[in-house]
């Protein structure tokens, strides 16, 4: 059902700030950013090997990832899993008794993606992806 | 300097409990379980595509795990990433003023591994990885 770790998402306070450790200093790439005002997050791309690093920054303080970043602090957010058949892998879940967040994949940056709740998954917020083909 | 992700750390109160979410549920499988008396810790671990998700599960109360499982719960612990020259990497950061956990390469189960500390990394715990050859 799982391919790969597609992300591991990092919730810091800025982006650049933070380019300058994940990009200057340990040398990954940066590919791209993308600023989703309708989610209120701006997304720095990072790949590394067959999977990337995300780098979330809140653009507004209603946010869930403001709302995570005033709770916690910053650091890891939630991996991302990439599957062949998401429609799939959530009734299989769904049949199985696990939380989800989304009940149905909804569109995001990539492809179709779920939530699944973190009390289902030992505290690991898990995402998961089917890539557009 | 980094080649992939290695592995991303879950720490969990009960590793059989774990699998049934992590292999039973998604399905990943389980390549073996190894107990480190040393270090107060058993893990398992999870192949997926090039990395793995690793459950650590501390063994007695005095150890870092059972520390970070007592205050923040079950969750991600730590990311590891792969270098191709561990050595070179940990003088580059000491250079550039970078919080090191481990100031020269330790003994770890498959190379030699230091860890970043999270005040330098944005929250995150890095480990850093060379494989043995």
């Amino acid at each position: 059902m799982i391919k790969r770790i597609d992300h591991i998402a990092v919730v810091v306070e800025d982006i650049e700030q933070a380019l300058s450790l994940f990009r200057d200093t340990l040398g990954l790439e940066l590919s791209h950013t993308e600023t989703i005002p309708e989610q209120g997050v701006k997304i720095a791309f990072l790949p590394v090997g067959e999977s990337e690093i995300e780098l979330l920054e809140p653009l507004s303080a209603d946010t869930s990832i403001a709302k995570f970043l005033a709770k916690r602090g910053e650091g890891m957010h939630h991996i991302c899993l990439e599957v062949e058949d998401i429609d799939a892998a959530l009734a299989d879940l769904k049949e199985k008794g696990v939380r989800l967040i989304n009940k149905t994949a909804v569109a995001g940056a990539h492809g179709r993606v779920a939530f699944i709740h973190p009390k289902s998954t030992h505290g690991v917020l898990i995402e998961l992806l089917e890539r557009s083909k």
